[in-house]
C-alpha cells in the first residue's frame, strides 16, 4: 500500500532507489509565499552527503537539488514542489552476493518477503539515499518554521560508549565536527572510539537528540497525533532507528510524580514550567518548554566480517560486506532526524490553525 | 483538526470524556465474517477497570459495552461497528480547585492554550477512561489475528526500580496478579514499593513489554509506515507514555554490529533468525521473529502531596490531588498497549493485502 | 475498507444500521467555541423525518438526537462530538422476501458481492436512516458556517416532470409546502402526479438544488480536492444520487466560449461576475460567486408492483414491495444534499486557513 | 492544503507547472510485479498531446516520458514509480496581459485569492498539462486491470450539439478519428461544427462518456467512498468538467421506478441484469453491468474575441486570447477522464481485497 507519503496539511512523498537515474520528493501543502531557493534546500543536503569525514563513504554523491515546480520568483505558489537529486552512480557494479544472500540487519529478506522480489543494487529503495527526499524536505519546513521563530536542532548525544553529558552541551560546535556532537572533546573521543571499530571490521551504534525551541504551546491534534506519538513515527521510521523518547523517557519509568512532575510558574506574565522533564509536551501537546526527544540508532549492519547468513533459497552462506561503510550510521542521519522533526513540527502547527472558531473568524471575517 | 481518528483500512475513532453520558468508539472497515460477541469486547474492557487491586482508584466503573452496529447474527458484517460504555459516575462534584489551576503534569494548561478552555470534569477528553474505546476497539483486531495465528501478549516489565530479568518470565502468571507482571515474586516486589509510595503520598512509573507472535515476514509499508513507526506512533499516543523501543532499543546504541546483527538461518524449510535483537523488524518490515516492543510510563501525575503550580490567570497556587488515583498507571495501561499493538497490526496486515499483483489475481481471478 | 469517514479536518463517520438498537455520527476536528444545543441538531433532523406528508412512510420514526460528547457548557469543545438517535422501530418482522432474493434498484446483490452476507433487515446499512447521521453532522456544519456568513440552502428543482423555473422561484415558501419546493403551485402540480404514480403502484425521480451563498473566493485545494470535484463526491455519496452538476453543468456541454463565459467586472470595490454560469467555481475554486449545484436522484426502487428478480441461488422469483414507501425520495433528501453540502464547505474553508504563510503569521505571531 | 494526492491504496501526485522545467507525477501503492515499460506510458501521453488535428494547438510538445523510480527488470517492484516529462516550451513571453489582467472562464483570478498571487505563465499549475501526470498514472492502472480482465474505454459522445446517438456507436473507430467519436459520419459532422466555431473566434463543449467492462461486482466502499462517489470526485476534478452522471444520470429523475429498475437474471449460472439503468453500480458498489459514466466538459473559455474584464486591480479592460487554443477540450480529455477512471477503479479493486475475512485467510494462512 501506499506509504511513501507523510504528513496531513504540510505532506512529502518520497521516492527513488540507490540506483536508479534519479530520487526526489515532492512537498504538497506548503503555504503560498515562502521565500525559497535552491540553496536552502542544498545547505540541508550537504550536511548528510557522505565524504565529509573518515568514517563516511567514499561513494562520491555530489547531491545536487534541483526545484522542478511550485516555487515562482523566488517565492513559494501553493503548489507542490518537486526536487529531483540526480544519482551520479549508477554504473552497473557485480552485485552478486547482495544479490542472491540476505545481509544480517538489512532489509533483503523482508522486502523479498513483502514484495516477492526486490531492487537488489545497492539497497534499492531501503537505501540510505531514500532520506535525500526527507532532508530536503525538511529544508522547506524548516524555512517555514523560521519564519514563526521556532528552531529545531539536532545533534549527537553519543556514539557507542561515547556520550556527551547535559551539563557539558555547546551547541556552539555542533556544526564544527564532522561528527557533530555538541563538544569537541567528546567528538575526539568518538573519534577515536570510531577508528577502534573500523580496526576491528566492526560499526557501533548511537543517539542522536533533537531539541525544538520556539514552540507555541497546544500543539498536536489528541487523541492519537499527538505532538509526541507523530515525532514518534517521524523519527522511528528513518532507517536504523530502534527507539525514541521524549523528555525523560526511559529514566521517567523509575521517577517519582513528586520530582517527575514539572512546577507551573509565572514569568514576565507567561505561564511556565520550572523544569521540563515532560521534554515539552503535556497530555500530548507542545506546553511552550522546549521539545526534546532522542533517538537510539542502531550499528551499521554492514561490516566486513564475515558472517553467517543464508542465501535466497535458505541454504547457509557466509558472507563479508565489502566496499567502504560508514562505521557509524549517526553523524549522517542527525539532519534527518532535524527534517522529520521539521516536517513533523510544521504539519502540526498547520493542523492546530483550526482548533478555535476565532481563528476561522480572524482570517475570513475581515 | 481531527485527530481522535486511527488507522487506515482497519481505522478506529474514539470519543466521549469522562463526566460526559457515556464513551465509546466506532470501528469502520472490519473485515466481513468474523465472530464478534458483546462478551468478547468485555473481556477486555475487564482487564482496564478499576478497582481490581487496592493500587487502582476506588471510581465505581462498571463500564459494560453495547454493540450497537456492525454485527448481525454474531458475525461481522463489514460496515461500522459502534460501541458505547456509559459512564456511571456523572455526579456533580465540586471541581473548584480542578477548574481554576493548572495541575501540574496533566494536560489542564495545554487544552486551554489550545482550545481555549477545556472541560474540566475529571480530566474531560484527556481521562484515561479515553482509553476505552481503544481496548474495546483492541478486542475486535485481536479476533482477526486470531483467525490468522497471531497473538499479541503485553506485560508489566517494571514497576519503579523493580524489573523482571527477561530469564525469570513466566508468561503463565500475568493474568494471576493484579500487575500483570510475568513473574509473582517480582509482582509481590512491585507491591510492596507501591505501598511505599503511598505512604510517601507519591507515585511512580515503569516499562510496559508487548510480544506479538505467529508474525509473517513482510508486514509494514515503506518508509513511512513502517511497522516499528507505526507501533511508535500508536504506543506513544496513550498517555503518560514517554519512550518507545523495539527490540533492542536504546541498548541497541551502545552495540557493535557483529553482536548486534541477527543471523539468518534455515529450519525446517523456512528462513528464520538465530537471535532476534532486531525485535522482529528490519528495514520497518516484520522479519518473521516475534515483535518486541516497551514503552515507558511515567509517574501518575496525580498525588496527594502539595505541588507548586498557578491558576488559570498565572498566579502562583498550591494543590494537593484529593481523592484515590492509582499510584502508577502501568497495570491498567497494559491492555492498552496490547490493544494498540494488535489494532496497528491488524491495519497493517490488510494493509500488506496489496504489496503483489499475485495476491490481487488470487483473489479476483478465481 | 473503512469507507464510512468523510472529510479531512472536519471529518464525519456515521454508523448504524436501520433495525439495529441505534444509527449515529461522530463529528470529529469542530473548531472550539461553537455555541451548540441538541435543538440545532433536532431542527435538521426533523426536516429528514417520515410523516411529513402523505408521500412519506408512515413509519414511526421520532428521531431524537442525543449529543454525548464534545460539548460542554454549550459550546463545542474541539473533542469528538458522538451524536446518537436510538432506532424506535426494531420489531422483528417477517423480512422471508427481502431476506432471501434481490430487490431490482436495490443494493441487496452488491452487499452479498461484496461482504458474503448481509444484514437484511429493512435496507440495513444501505438504509434511508444511514442520513440521520450525515444530517445530524451538516446542522453543526451549518452552524460553523452561519458564523461566517455563509449560507446553505437546498430546495426541490422537480419531480418527475414538473420542473419549477428559476425564474418562478420564491425562496421563502420552501420550508412551507412538504416537497420543499420553492413555488407553492408548482408544489401542487407535483403533489398531483405523485398521488398518479402512487395509484400506478409506481415511483419517480427528481432533481435536487441546492445554493451557497456569503462563500469568500478561493475555496478549494487543487488540483483533486477542487470544491466542485469534492461537492460532486458529497452529494453522489447520497443512496440514489445518479448525477451531479455545477452551474450551467450539462448544458454548458452545448454551449459557446463566449456566452458560457461569466465577464469579470467591479461591483463596490469588489470583483465579482455579471453572470453565473460557473456555478460559483473556476479552476475548482469558489469565485466569490453563490455555488450553485444540483442533483439527479432517481424514483424509488421499492414499488408495489410486481417485479421479475432472482432469489439469492439466482433462481428467477417475482417480488412486489409490500408495505409503505415514499414514490419519491427527493423531498426527504433536501436536508441530506444541504447537509453534505455545509459538511464538504465548512471542511474546504478549514483546508484553505493554511494556504498562506501570512496565516501562519497572523494565527502565531501575536 | 496538500491537494494533489489522489487515491488511498493506489495513490498518484502530480506536480508541475506549464512553464516549469518539467512536470510528472508519483504513483504510489501500486502492487509488485507488473510488467511495466516506458512505450506504455507514452502510449497513453500521445494520446492527449497536441497536434494530432487542426483543432489542437500547435504548441510543440513531444512530452517524452521517463520513469525515474518503481520498476526493476522490467516490473514494477511495489517502490513509488516517479514518471517525469520535461517541459520542452519554457522560452519566456510577453504574459503582460494574462500577468495583469483576469481572464474570463479561467483560474487567474480565484489562485490570486487563495494565494495572494500566481505563477502566470501559461496558466501555471491549472494549465491542462498538469493532466500529463494523471493520464501517465492511468497508464499504469490500465495495465493492472488488463490483467484482472478490466478494460476502460472513453470516447467523445458529444461535440456541441453533435451527439453520437448510442445506437449509431461504432467502438472500432474510436482511435481512427481525430476527436475520438465512435462513429466516422458524426465525427465529421463534429469537425465541420468545429469549423464554425473556430470562424466564430469562438469554442464549444461537448460530452465524455467512459464504459467499464469486466468489473466484478462490489467494488465500492459504503457508504462515502462508493464507486460512483468516488468516479464523481474523479472526473469532476479535471478541468473544464461541470457534470457528472452514471448510467442513466439526468435523464432518470423524469423516469418511474417500473421503467428505471433493472431486473436481475440468470445467466450461465452468473446473477446479471437484463437492462444496465444503473450504469453498473447499486448502493454505490459495482453490481458486475458495465459501469457507463458522462462527464460534461464546458467550452474552452479562451477565445479570441474580445471580452470585458478587470485588471487585478479590479479595474475594467478588454481581453483578446491570442495564440493558438483549441476550439474544444474534450477530444484531448478523453484520455484524462479514461485515466482517471482506471485509477478509480485500481484504487477501489484494492481497497475491496479486506472486505471478507476469507480474503485474509486465503492470503496468509497458506
Amino acid at each position: 500500500m501506499a506509504g511513501s507519503t507523510y504528513g496531513t496539511l504540510f505532506s512529502i512523498t518520497t521516492w527513488g532507489e540507490s540506483h536508479g537515474p534519479a530520487i526526489g520528493v515532492v512537498v504538497d501543502g506548503c503555504p503560498a509565499g515562502i521565500s525559497l531557493t535552491r540553496e536552502d534546500i542544498q545547505q540541508f543536503l550537504d550536511r548528510r552527503k557522505p565524504g565529509q569525514s573518515k568514517f563516511t563513504t567514499a561513494r562520491k554523491e555530489s547531491d545536487q537539488a534541483e526545484i522542478l515546480s511550485g516555487v515562482f520568483e523566488g517565492r513559494t505558489t501553493g503548489a507542490p514542489i518537486s526536487i529531483l537529486v540526480s544519482n551520479q552512480d549508477q554504473r552497473s557494479r557485480d552485485y552478486g552476493k547482495i544479490k542472491d544472500c540476505y545481509r544480517p540487519g538489512h532489509a533483503d529478506y523482508t522486502f523479498d518477503a513483502k514484495y516477492g522480489f526486490r531492487d537488489y543494487r545497492g539497497g534499492g529503495r531501503t537505501s540510505g539515499r531514500e532520506t535525500i527526499g526527507r532532508v530536503a524536505a525538511g529544508a522547506i519546513a524548516s524555512k517555514l518554521l523560521d519564519q514563526l521563530g521556532i528552531r529545531v536542532t539536532a545533534y549527537t548525544k553519543s556514539i557507542g560508549t561515547i556520550t556527551v553529558p547535559e551539563t557539558s552541551y555547546d551547541h556552539g560546535c555542533i556544526q564544527n565536527n564532522p561528527l557533530y556532537m555538541p563538544n569537541l572533546e567528546y567528538a575526539r573521543k568518538a573519534s577515536a572510539y570510531l577508528e577502534e571499530c573500523v580496526k576491528n571490521k566492526d560499526s557501533c551504534g548511537g543517539i542522536i537528540e533533537c531539541v525544538v525551541t520556539g514552540m507555541p504551546a497546544g500543539i498536536g491534534e489528541p487523541v492519537f497525533e499527538k505532538l509526541d506519538a507523530s515525532l514518534a513515527k517521524a523519527i522511528m521510521s528513518v532507517g536504523a532507528v530502534k527507539g525514541v523518547e521524549i523528555g525523560g523517557g526511559f529514566q521517567t519509568a523509575q521517577m517519582q510524580g513528586s520530582t517527575n512532575n514539572d512546577a507551573f510558574c509565572r514569568d514576565d506574565d507567561r505561564i511556565m514550567k520550572r523544569t521540563n522533564h515532560s521534554g515539552g509536551t503535556l497530555g500530548g501537546l507542545s506546553d511552550g518548554s522546549p521539545i526534546i526527544l532522542r533517538a537510539a540508532v542502531k550499528p551499521t549492519p554492514s561490516i566486513s566480517q564475515e558472517q553467517d547468513t543464508v542465501d535466497i533459497h535458505g541454504d547457509p552462506v557466509k558472507i563479508a560486506i565489502t566496499g567502504r561503510h560508514d562505521p557509524v550510521i549517526v553523524p549522517r542521519a542527525v539532519v534527518v532526524v532535524e527534517a522529520m522533526t521539521a516536517v513533523t513540527v510544521a504539519d502540526l502547527l498547520m493542523r492546530n490553525m483550526t482548533a478555535r472558531m476565532e481563528y476561522l473568524e480572524e482570517i475570513y471575517n475581515k
